[in-house]
């Protein structure tokens, strides 16, 4: 999309940033910022930060005030035309007398999808779209892949040896990373719906599958979810600390004990265990937009197998740990170099001694 | 070392640059750079270009002529002071009338060793050394390690996919990484007195193992050292091509056949095998500064088990091979996290789609 100037992308840059500062607390909404502009000044601007809490739109709204009256607002996303639990906001931009509205793009969400430009369109505003929409959809990627292909974005998490090894072969693994890393880690839970682990890696270290980010920026604790085909797993007891929220997805003929402290799903099996596909499918029925898995070479395995992982979060270490320690994914099943699993690298940081790689498979 | 002003500096970083031009052919001979400045200005400059070819301070006394009188010799390496090829340098900046030499280090080497220093302060020059010290050591690293160690700088050569596999188990392995990270491989043969590799690497793939800079920039054909305890490997030949000389590193009992166009070195044998620390002084001895190692998992990992590795050179590509594809380092031993072997991420660089990794074993 072009015809939008340097001054319009810088708009619509701030407004993303703006929405950013929903990425802890903003789901299962998606992230949105918005910024007013008259004469080439900001009179408002305002973010999405939480479920029940008014949209981006009507926060830039009240701070521009009579200054809307003819301003342009840029904002991230289409803005609703629908009662939610907040009235409309193509009705706020309406009402405040907005001349034209810039998003980044169309709301994907059935009950918006058009219709908030619709209705815009209708008032006499003008209305644009497809400014920094590449950047704005990276941002709401999770949201994004729940609406379009109704299931999470998954993020598969690893720490790993610069020879790919993840725990010694004893599945001892404290600690391969440093400390900027796994306080990196802990950032990436935050932003996510839902922490992913397997049985075995709940049998193996208990973990409490939390976000610790060590200082007060709020954040709403992710649903712990362990992926227990016959429910084997149930006497390792931290998932369930009472921190945030634990889901055990199970096989339909095991049955929960009473008297946990956790939700349990039944979900279909697939060659005898929980149909991961399946699984994913229900978080994303329950509004989870981000999924961070953090598990054994099994699962990861398993869910690349079958195509469903959306990015690899690799933490690499300057370390060997030998042959005889434990691989990033087991049974993928390669033969031969065509047939190896090509990814893009997307970013890399340096994280004290560390690296940090963000990579997404290729088609 | 602290007394030198950012002109200084400035000058000695030059000097380091130019001494770098003869990283592919100075060799056995350090890089040696000279910046000779009078009055602020630089009236002279030279490196050592090549063994047998004068040294780069009377390339820098020739250019800057009378106007050596007086000036301020900058010299990356203690100028020597004995009868070698050429002359010794410390009597041409006497003869020149220099007044001051800057020195960034002393040459370890037996015939100069602080004679030159003292060579040229009997002749009333002043003399500083230290300036950018680190920096000059790390550019003749290998000169260095050869002379003060008694052995070649080793960099092992890796190239991996992200869960560290160099191949798959059939042993196929082109290409893991893209054309860029080869390019990059071969100007790191080329600053390389020797590529080293083993039997089982000769046998299997046959390499001719020689330097493709794909330009005219000159460089001296690295030596080909195959580690080939029983010579089983003699029916593979590119590695004999003739564009570069070849060495056979064998047991004092394997008997080398007649008629092949290669030398042969018999080496002590240490648990039935070539011992690789004698090996590894046998090629210090024949003036070798830098070895690049570019072999399979199990003599890198007996390199790394015998504590001779230096760097390692790792490009890592985008993929993922599988967990039973073959690993970076075979037999390496580690049991436990305490066992694990750090390294120390020197420098990472992004190669096309791969990443390139330089990093050195912590102790």
């Amino acid at each position: 999309m072009s015809g939008f100037d340097r001054f319009e992308h810088e708009a619509m840059a701030h407004a993303l940033r703006l929405a950013e500062r929903g990425l802890y607390t903003a789901r299962p909404n998606p992230m949105v910022g918005c910024v007013i502009v008259r004469d080439g000044e900001v009179v408002g601007e305002g973010w999405h930060p939480r479920t029940g809490e008014p949209h981006a739109e009507v926060f830039a709204l009240r701070q521009a005030g009579e200054r809307a009256r003819g301003a342009t607002a840029y904002v991230t996303l289409e803005p609703c035309a629908h009662h939610g639990r907040t009235p409309p906001c193509a009705d706020a931009l309406v009402e405040a007398g907005v001349a034209r509205v810039v998003a980044a793009m169309r709301d994907p969400f059935p009950r918006v999808d058009g219709a908030g430009f619709a209705r815009l369109q209708a008032a006499g505003i003008a209305v644009a779209s497809g400014l920094l929409e590449g950047q704005a959809r990276e941002l709401n990627r999770g949201f994004l892949s729940r609406i379009e292909r109704g299931r999470p974005w998954l993020r598969v998490k690893l720490a790993a040896s610069l020879d790919g090894r993840t725990a010694m072969a004893s599945g001892e693994s404290k600690w391969i990373t440093g400390e900027a890393a796994r306080a990196d880690v802990q950032r990436w839970r935050a932003r996510s719906a839902a922490i992913l682990t397997g049985a075995d890696t709940v049998l193996a270290d208990d973990p409490a599958l939390t976000v610790r980010l060590g200082d007060e920026t709020a954040f709403v604790p992710p649903l712990r979810v362990v992926v227990d085909t016959r429910l084997r797993s149930l006497e390792r007891g931290r998932v369930r600390d009472g921190a945030a929220p634990t889901l055990y997805l199970h096989a339909p003929d095991a049955v929960p004990p009473a008297g946990l402290a956790a939700e349990f799903a039944a979900v279909p099996l697939r060659d005898g265990r929980v149909d991961l596909d399946a699984a994913l499918r229900l978080l994303g029925e329950r509004g989870l937009n981000e999924v961070q898995v953090e598990a054994g070479p099994a699962l990861c395995g398993a869910l690349l197998r079958a195509g469903l992982v959306d990015e690899l979060l690799l933490y690499q270490a300057p370390l060997l740990l030998g042959d005889a320690a434990r691989p990033l994914f087991a049974g993928l099943g390669i033969a031969a170099m065509a047939e190896r699993r090509s990814l893009r690298l997307v970013e890399e940081a340096r994280l004290g001694e560390d690296l940090r790689l963000l990579l997404r498979p290729l088609p």
